[in-house]
C-alpha cells in the first residue's frame, strides 16, 4: 500500500460517508469555539495575547462560569454513590431520605444497575407530582420519560415521525433564531426544516401570519408534522405570553402538528410581568379539541437554578400520543438501555426538593434564590449595556440565559468578511475572540433574517466578570468601527 | 372531535410513523422481559405464584444481581460529586488524588459543567496510557472518545458510514448470534444487516468460508462497509484465538471493511488457555497493510469486574480513520454536548486504578479478584449444569457473562408454540418464566441457525442463587418434556 493514494484506500471517506452528517452544523460548539480552545492552549503554553484568559460566553454552561452547585443535590449524589455515607451524621436527614428513595428504586439497591429504559419509577412518579403542582393539572407518570439530557429526548421524539408522506419528506417547524440542536437533528435525520421567523421588533414574539407563511411554503416540498417552540427562548430570551401560546396551539391544531415544547428554561424568568405557562397547562385549559392534541414537553437539569449540565439529567412528558406509537417510542428507547442513574438522581432532587420544615430547606432556598436573583440582575445588565453601544440593539432578556443583540456592521467590515469567505457576524466574532478572548456565537449559527447580524452571548459570567467583559466588548467595538469605517 | 375516529386524527399514527422504528427489535428488553416486569408487580400485589421472586437472568446487569461496587470507584464518585468530602480523613489519599484530577479537568472545577464532547482530556490521556499498557502499542489520546455507554459510541460510528453506494444500501456484517443492539441500530438506520453464523460446533469460532459466503451473498443487495466482531462473545461466551483474529483481519482487508471490535468483556476471561487479544494489537503487529486498517474498538464501565451499568461510562478508540471523516464524526458528536461527567469519572477509575503501594490497592485488588473468580466459577457451573440436562448442549463459557445453550425441543412443543403463533424458544422461555420466575432471552432474539433453539442466560446471579436457579431449571425442563412428549 503506497502512502500516496492512502486516503483513497480508506473504507470510509469524505466522499462516501453519510451526507447528512456532513450537512449537520452545531454552532454552539462550532469553529469559533474550536478556535477558542486552541487559544486557551496557546495561553497555557505562554503565548502572549492581549488578554489572559478566554471567556466562554458561547454556551449555557453555568458551573463552568463559576456558579456553585446546590448543596442538597450534591449531598444526595454522594449518598447514592457511596451508601456508607448514610452513617455520616453530617449529612442532613432529608438528603438521606431522598437518597434512600432513589436506591430503593434501583435494582439491587445500586445506582450501578440498569434502570428501566424510561427511568426509575419512583422518580417518574415524583416528576408527575411536580408537574401537577406546577400546572394544577393531572399528570400520569406513565407519560414521563427520563433521558440523558433534553437533547436525547428531543431526538427520540423527532425520530418517531421521520417518515415520508406521499413521497414528501417530513417537515418540522423550527423558530429562527433557534437552538441549533434542532437544525442539527433535522439534518442528521434528513427531515425538512421549516423555518419560521420570530419577530425581533415585537420582542421575539411569534406572528401567526409568519407561521402560516412558513408552513404554506413548506407544503410544496414537505409534509409538515410538528412544530418546535422554545419557551423561554433560546437564543432570544423571550417569555411567551399566554395569549401567544394559545394562538400557536390553535395554529398547530389547524395544521395538525405535533407540538414539541422545549421548556428547559422554565425556572429562568426575570422580567417583571413575565410568567411561565407550560404548553400542557394552556392546551389543557383550552379544552377540547385542543386538550386532545399530541404534545411533548422537555425539561432538563442543565439549566434553571441548578445548571448541572455535566450530569445529563432530563425528563419529558408526552400526552395524547397514540398508544401504539408510544409503545414503539418506548421500544426504540429500550435499545439504548437507560439514561444515567446519577442524572436521574438529579431529576429527583429537582422535582422533590427540600420542603419547608426540612433541615436542608433554608440553605436550598437561599442558594436557589441567590442564583436566580443574580441571573436576573445580569439579564438586565447585558441588555442595557448592549443598548448603550451605538449600532447595537438588544431586546429585553425576559428569561433563559442569553441575549441575542443585533448589530449594524459597517459596509467595509462586511466586505472584509466577504474577502475572507466568512459571514460578517462570524468575521466579527473571530476578531472579538482574537483581540479580547471573549467567545460568543455568531447569529448565523442560530439563523437570522437575511442581511441582519446578531450574536448570542450568555448572561452566565459572574457579575464582576460580566461587567468587565461588557466593558472590553464596548472598547473592542469602538476600535472595530474605527478600523472599518 | 368524536371519540370514535380519534386515533385516526392523531398527527403521528402507527401507519405514518417511522417504519424503521417499527422494524427495530431489542430482545434483551423485549416482550418476555416486559412480562417479567408485570409478574413482579403481580407478586408485589400478593398474587400467588409457584415462586416468590423473578430472577432476571436476561440482562448483564451485575449490581442488580447482588454484585457489590468497587469501593474505590464509589469513593471517587462521592468526592467529585461533593468536594467538601475532601476534608473527610476517612477517604483514602489515592481516591482524593483521582477525584482531584477529574475536577481539575472539569471547567469551573465542577462535574456539573459540560465536558468536551469527546470527554475530559486528562481521562482520555489516561485511557490511552491504559491501552498502551494493555497492548504494548502506542495509543494517541486524540483517538480516544468517551461515550454514554458503548451503545452510544457504536451508534455514532455506524452512523458515519450510513450512505448508499451505487444505489445499494450500506451493509454491516454482524455475527449470529449477536448482541441485538446491532440489529436494532441497523434497522433504525435502515442499513443492511449481513449475518454471518458463528460455528457452534467449533466453540462459536468464526469460519472464513462462512464470512465469505455472507459477504458474497450480501453484495447483490448491499454495499458491505464494515464488520462487527464481539470478543469475548455476547451471547456466545467464546474468546477468539489470535489466529482467528488474524484471519478476520485478513478477510476484512480483502473486502475493504471497517472493523468494529466490541471488546467490552475484555476483563471477563475465565477458561484456562483463553486470552484476550485486542484487534488493535493483532492488526498492528501484523504490520502493513493490515496495520493501516480502520478500526474502532469499544470498552465500557458496565461489564468487567466493575459492572457499573447504570452510570453510562464508556470509551472507544478509533485508528487509521480518514482525518476528514474523523472531523465529521467529532462534529456529529458535539451536537449531543457531552457524555455524563460522572460516567467519565468511572472510566478514569478503570484506566487509572489504585496502584501497588497506594492505600486503596489491597481492597481494590481483593474486590476485583473476588468478582472475577466468582464469575469464573459460575461460568463453569452454568455450562456443566446445562450439559448435564438431557437434550441440552452448551459450549464452554470462555469469557463474557453469558451462556447460550442449545436445546432439543420435542415436536409437540414446537407444534404447541406454532399454534400460539410463537417461536418455539419464545414459547419455552415464557413457560419457564410463568412457572419458575426465571427470565431468560430466547435465542431468536440474538439469531440462530434455522431450526435450532437456544436461549441466553447470564452467569450473574450470586453463586447460591445460581445453583438454586439451575436446579429449578432442570426440574422445569423435565416437567416440560413430560408434558410435550
Amino acid at each position: 500500500m503506497s502512502t500516496a493514494g492512502k486516503s483513497n484506500e480508506k473504507c470510509v471517506t469524505i466522499e462516501n460517508m453519510n451526507e447528512n452528517i456532513i450537512r449537520l452544523e452545531y454552532a454552539v460548539r462550532g469553529p469559533i469555539v474550536i478556535r477558542a480552545g486552541e487559544i486557551e492552549k496557546e495561553l497555557e503554553q505562554g503565548v502572549k495575547k492581549p488578554f489572559t484568559e478566554v471567556l466562554k460566553a458561547n454556551i449555557g454552561d453555568c458551573h463552568a462560569m463559576g456558579q456553585k452547585p446546590i448543596t442538597f443535590f450534591r449531598q444526595v449524589l454522594a449518598l447514592v454513590s457511596l451508601p456508607s455515607l448514610f452513617d455520616d451524621p453530617s449529612f442532613p436527614e432529608d438528603a438521606k431520605d431522598r437518597a434512600r428513595g432513589v436506591l430503593k428504586g434501583c435494582k439491587g439497591g445500586s445506582v450501578g444497575s440498569y434502570t428501566d429504559s424510561v427511568g426509575i419509577e419512583i422518580i417518574r412518579k415524583h416528576v408527575a407530582e411536580f408537574i401537577e403542582r406546577r400546572d394544577g393539572i393531572p399528570s400520569d407518570y406513565a407519560n414521563i420519560i427520563l433521558s440523558a439530557g433534553a437533547s436525547d429526548g428531543i431526538k427520540n421524539v423527532l425520530k418517531i415521525m421521520n417518515q415520508p408522506i406521499d413521497n414528501k419528506r417530513p417537515g418540522v417547524m423550527v423558530p429562527i433564531p433557534q437552538y441549533p440542536l434542532y437544525s442539527a437533528t433535522l439534518a442528521e435525520f434528513n427531515m425538512h426544516q421549516i423555518s419560521y421567523y420570530l419577530n425581533e421588533s415585537k420582542g421575539w414574539g411569534m406572528d401567526l401570519s409568519e407561521l402560516q407563511r412558513a408552513v404554506d411554503e413548506a407544503k410544496e416540498v414537505s409534509a409538515p408534522r410538528a412544530i418546535v417552540v422554545i419557551n423561554p427562548g433560546n437564543p432570544t430570551g423571550q417569555v411567551l405570553s399566554r395569549k401567544n401560546i394559545e394562538e400557536i396551539i390553535q395554529f398547530a391544531y389547524k395544521e395538525r402538528l405535533f407540538i414539541l415544547a422545549d421548556e428547559v428554561y422554565q425556572d429562568n424568568i426575570y422580567a417583571p410581568g413575565s410568567k411561565f405557562y407550560s404548553f400542557k397547562k394552556v392546551l389543557t385549559e383550552m379544552g377540547p379539541p385542543y386538550s386532545e392534541m399530541e404534545l411533548a414537553s422537555f425539561m432538563s437539569c442543565s439549566k434553571g437554578y441548578m445548571g448541572e449540565c455535566g450530569l445529563r439529567g432530563a425528563y419529558f412528558e408526552i400526552i395524547n400520543i397514540c398508544p401504539q406509537v408510544k409503545a414503539q417510542l418506548l421500544k426504540a428507547i429500550s435499545a439504548m438501555l437507560c439514561p444515567t442513574a446519577l442524572g436521574q438522581t438529579v431529576v429527583e432532587c429537582i422535582v422533590n426538593p427540600p420542603r419547608e420544615g426540612e433541615p436542608s430547606y433554608p440553605l436550598y432556598k437561599e442558594e436557589r434564590e441567590q442564583v436566580l436573583s443574580e441571573l436576573k440582575k445580569r439579564a438586565k445588565m447585558v441588555a442595557d449595556t448592549f443598548n448603550s453601544i451605538p449600532g447595537f440593539s438588544c431586546n429585553e432578556v425576559q428569561g433563559a440565559m442569553y441575549a441575542f443583540p443585533q448589530m449594524q456592521l459597517p459596509p467595509k467590515a462586511v466586505e472584509a468578511a466577504k474577502k475572507e469567505g466568512k459571514a460578517p457576524d462570524t468575521f466579527y466574532a473571530l476578531q472579538l475572540l482574537e483581540n479580547t478572548g471573549i467567545c460568543i456565537v455568531p447569529g448565523s449559527g442560530f439563523g437570522q433574517q437575511p442581511g441582519t447580524h446578531h450574536f448570542r452571548t450568555t448572561i452566565l459570567p459572574q457579575t464582576d466578570k460580566l461587567k468587565a467583559m461588557l466593558d472590553t466588548f464596548k472598547t473592542f467595538h469602538k476600535k472595530f468601527l474605527k478600523e472599518y469605517s
